[in-house]
């Protein structure tokens, strides 16, 4: 079920069997010569709507441009600042928490955003409570990396070994030739690339990374692979998502 | 072409014919009993592709939340701070300027952006020129409202006279049944709707707009009638982004 | 009855008849060569004291600095930057409200003021109330822009037709002069004048309006208009304020 | 030479001879039961204009809010926080910078403006510097209170002996007696005030002093009395402003 | 009792008996050629800790970068911007109000923190009081600035005469001296210093006072005469302290 | 070498040879019924100062309130907000950076900070590389939690098992044992400890842990221990920071 193709009826419907609700958030980055900029975004709000329809979890509007200022020196790069994007989320959830809203699963396809929605949610609990807004105390945000996936994990390990890299990885463009086989790119990619070199500033990070890629070769995906992907992420995520609604109780 | 479906280099190609991008910028908020939340984003996204295949221009990524904080009574709205928003904004230029973009424009379907956008305008005007990034100074934004476009407010009046509204409007509708037809909903609908009150707070706007409507009969909307707008509202934009990139040089 | 002529024991005694409040908000920024600096804030001042005095009215401090930041490039102009102002607005409103009252109705002399306004009273309406100041929820704000009065663009059209301009117009001008016939400046003006160039950054905007004027002709400005525009916009605002009362309650 | 009153040639005119500007800031606050709630708005830009005649400096717009939140359980009073001067601080030398100003004198009306002013103008100087505006490293900033000068606090030591007290001063209240006498108030003053205890948030002031009264009996104050307050502390500022020119060079 | 040394059932026992806690607060900033960097908080932790043995008071963890932005030209000195350090100390204060403090001592090292201690002070008051945190209208805070006790200034005065100056003075470093003598630094020192100019930015600051010294002659110092400043400002604001909590009663 | 102990020409020398600072962060929060307040800042301060030893390295003030707001319920803990401790990061390293300081090596005693840390060091080199401050676009940061060196997890685990838990845990509480074996307390510590439930809001945390431990026992603790852990850390960070300043080259 997504919010965007609900009625507020439906969801005042859906809150008295459900305080849970899925955000995707993911990114607009280079992801090498032949990455799609929305990769992160496509993947998070795929897999999201995979896991709300197993799971019958109301899915929110991705988050389509996250925390990526290290990619800034590639054109068509965008990206948030921390504490704009912890404003955002403040935002997102002062709204959804009034509304009753109480669990929220940020399905993330972007590892840049991590340390930020960390920091977000600790910004907002703390938020919540000393505006004592009625249920806030209750509230609980969960970040669910499908890239970090142990079943997503160990495909991509099987599939592509240390050509799946860390950024502009084959697997995330794999799930991208599934979801828009229509926009499969090809450019020469260099055999040799650059790996293993931590993330500082953008233009530090080109310096480094001159094509995008960090360790990978993206020539090896393909779109069953991608298929495989999203069906693993789903699957695991969808269960996360349940047990993280249990717990909460 | 989307800059989510293009990779960096071809954003880098893409700058050397054009300066210009154009930016969907919609809501998610409560639409009546039978309006999608996402109804805003969603017309804005359609229409923004369209303008960008009719023009050759990229779009980029939906702003899918906007400022929507007059809605916040009514469950599964959720809504930027304007101020958020304009710290959103000033992030996502000041991202796409020091890449050699300078002409934004951005289509909007939610009439409550239009002061923030215009706002976070002059606010970016200004940081972009202070920071003497490259091209600050040739950096020009522009909103164009679809739903304020003459040949849709005229379709509208002619389809729907006074029932057209203000607010979960026919044409709105209409244009989300086009773009989502397994999306349409059915709901009763008071004959006697609000409207002609000023929008203050949330509260204040449940109590005066208690099903969410303002003076519209959103019955009336057919998928046909939103192809006819989706049709009128990109060739009108189509053609006020063509003179927006010329008259900026 | 202006509020810095008051003591708090007669704000006290007014806020038991009225909730309401008059807030006369200005700009300081270049207005041609002929025209003040002060246009837009002694023209909201001097009409803000008359709708007071005609409607028994309290009258707060002026806003002498608003939103001007496209005229940075001509000495003397000052500005704040939109999030300032919305801080202003926000820190005033949460000071009135806590006292008690409830209406506020700007009277603002500049087109550049009105955006930020809007998102600064969205901002405030959510600021109250999530903090459940008593009244919040009934706390409604209204922008009374003096030179969009019918009564005055009538006399405006009809006096000035095609030479009113839209920025150091004759009848901002005019009016200035019947409030400070000391300061009645003369200067050459050109003949020609650059106009419909739409506005964005200061730079840009002093390239396309090398004097300031906006399509003016403001040499044709006299007191006597000016005191006609001033009565005429007194006696329009002045039912303005009375219907917003009303209709609050 | 006012600002407000000018041109902006007349400025560009002016920044040939001098760098120097006067910007008068006051506070909008409860006086006691007769003080005027503009009265240290009233006070500082009356001195300013006088100032400003005397040295021929120009003088910008009153800042009519400032830092007054611990009186704001009295109502008719209205604050800005902190934070928020330290920005309106800001954006005004940001503005007034660009175009060459470097000498800014603060002629203040209310002591509780002075810690924010000091920090304002310290996170101005970095901001300034960091930003490399021209001319930034030249910048300099001053605060006279004119209730602190010399001259002024000896005639109302002589005057009101310890009835001076420290907030709704005889001596504050007979200037704004002198500039608005069409607006002296009547009313009992209990001849027992509070006096000495420190200043923490709003409802221990209103708490400790009932009446708004820090120490004080206005009804000391004459108009007469006011005219030579005006007149030393013109004077005295009048050459404090000329040493802080000169000094800077 | 040091908050870093004890556990939270401690704390919960001592607010049984105590609302106070002492927060020292320093900067980290140059201090001349044989000044420390650390002086200021160092004498603030050193003399905080002497107060809180005298007094039976916590003693809370010491700010150690306060704001200095006017020394940022010397190596190895740090600053805070004001409205950096307003945020610091509401968030400090958040947490204290919350488990019951409500008075704040902060023992202060650095004049260049007590403008923006007392605006913050100001900001604070006000946002504990908007969010009605339980006895937020009980919070009280107080600076007591070690070099301005009247026992410290009149032995520094004996001792050095004019020679004290009013930054890197020889009674800061003789405190330093006396809690580090393993840091006793030598180098020369002209005769002649620069002193008696206002403080503006950081490269003004250092255009002026070359070598950071302001007026004083640190060669002065002995930590014999270190040990003597501690005592008396541990004796002078120990009773500062312990008027301050019965005078809040 | 120790920036508060050292002067600012000795800085500048410094500077001379290498442009590497290491700055300990820690926290403020209760650490179960006997563990100190101030362990995470005592830890990361005592590691870093031996690491200063070591590799010759200038040690900053110690950030000694960081990020635990889910530590909040129980008395005594004190924390920023994320969009604080960010802004905190981002004054230091641009004063530092200012002064030519490249690398930054954050010697860490808390998990909470972590998230933020990395939020602020992204924000900072976008901060610094906006502003084109020399050398921004060398700054490199790096954090080394001491807690989670290798050889100090395997000691731990073999002194401890699954009693070492995650917070309170017996290593930290040694640690401090070691560095100040004055202020070893002694409680009854339930033998069942709560463990393995994840961190949201400080009032859930405090319903999960109630005396504050997570999973650990830290009563087995000695200061020999500690003396081992200080020592393992040292070794470990001092090749970490080594590392670090060779690899930026
Ligand atoms: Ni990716
Ligand atoms: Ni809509
Ligand atoms: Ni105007
Ligand atoms: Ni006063
Ligand atoms: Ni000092
Ligand atoms: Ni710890």
């Amino acid at each position: 079920m997504l919010l965007h193709l609900s009625t507020w009826p439906e969801v005042e419907t859906y809150l008295q069997s459900s305080r849970g609700i899925i955000l995707p958030i993911g990114s607009t980055e280079q992801h090498g010569p032949t990455g799609l900029i929305g990769t992160d975004a496509i993947c998070a709000e795929a897999i999201a709507k995979g896991v709300g329809e197993t799971t019958q979890a109301l899915v929110g509007p991705t988050i389509n441009v996250g925390m990526a200022l290290h990619h800034m020196a590639f054109p068509g790069s965008m990206s948030l600042r921390p504490s704009t994007l912890i404003a955002v989320i403040q935002d997102y959830l002062t709204s959804l928490t009034q509304a009753g809203f109480q669990r929220f699963f940020f399905i993330n396809g972007h590892g840049g955003n991590i340390a930020t929605l960390k920091a977000a949610f600790s910004e907002t609990y703390h938020h919540l409570a000393l505006l004592r807004i009625p249920g806030a105390e209750q509230v609980q945000c969960k970040v669910g990396n499908w890239f970090m996936c142990s079943s997503v994990y160990n495909l991509a390990k099987e599939l592509y070994g240390l050509q799946e890299g860390s950024h502009a990885t084959p697997s995330e463009v794999a799930l991208t030739q599934y979801v828009h086989p229509e926009a499969i790119k090809k450019a020469p990619l260099s055999e040799k690339v650059a790996s293993g070199y931590p993330i500082y500033g953008a233009a530090d990070f080109r310096r480094h990374y001159p094509d995008g890629r960090m360790g990978s070769n993206p020539a090896l995906a393909t779109p069953t692979h991608g298929k495989q992907f999203y069906e693993l992420a789903v699957k695991e995520l969808s269960n996360t998502y349940l047990e993280f609604l249990k717990k909460g109780d």
